[in-house]
């Protein structure tokens, strides 16, 4: 479930979706001053072309496996793997199976 | 493992520590120039007196159960669940049982 105004103190879900991952889409699931949390779903195959984030980034893969490219290489990341990601680099990433991922964002303001 | 210094694109171990979860300290999984990440383990009935840091936070529960206390009030934080917490948030944490935690600090400069 979506919590865009997440509070302080509130308990956020951010457990594996399983079975009901292919019906669910990327959320938000907080956005503070300086942090941003989103959960990112992508179904096996589906992919974020490359873009760029001011902030640096972590994605920290929840289930399912992510390619995620990264200056032409490429990062696979299983469950319970975290990847950083510095301010401005240009990255994709791919689902090689159905994925989940923590997705946090340092805020550029 | 300590990757004090991970670099970007480096894949980072967040995985449940289960049975070596008893033997394991806390450790930096990286510093960088916005985020901090760090694996807070606490063995049953170990906590952290109130404390606070300057930045925003982010505590997500890999593996037990925490209890986190904040502004008086007490948070159950079981695995796969996540607390945002303001800078300066006085908190403090205990473990009802072995737990570890994703523990991520938006830095102040």
């Amino acid at each position: 479930m979506a919590q865009p105004h997440a509070s302080a103190g509130q308990i956020i879900d951010a457990q594996p979706l399983g079975a009901r991952l292919v019906d669910e889409k990327t959320v938000a699931l907080f956005k503070a001053q300086d942090l941003e949390v989103m959960r990112l779903v992508l179904q096996a195959g589906k992919a974020l072309p490359p873009h760029q984030v001011a902030g640096e980034i972590t994605i920290h893969c929840i289930e399912g496996v992510l390619d995620v490219t990264l200056g032409g290489r490429s990062h696979v990341l299983r469950a319970g793997q975290m990847l950083f990601l510095t301010g401005g680099a240009l990255h994709g990433v791919t689902a090689m199976e159905d994925a989940s991922a923590l997705v946090t964002i340092a805020l550029k303001r």
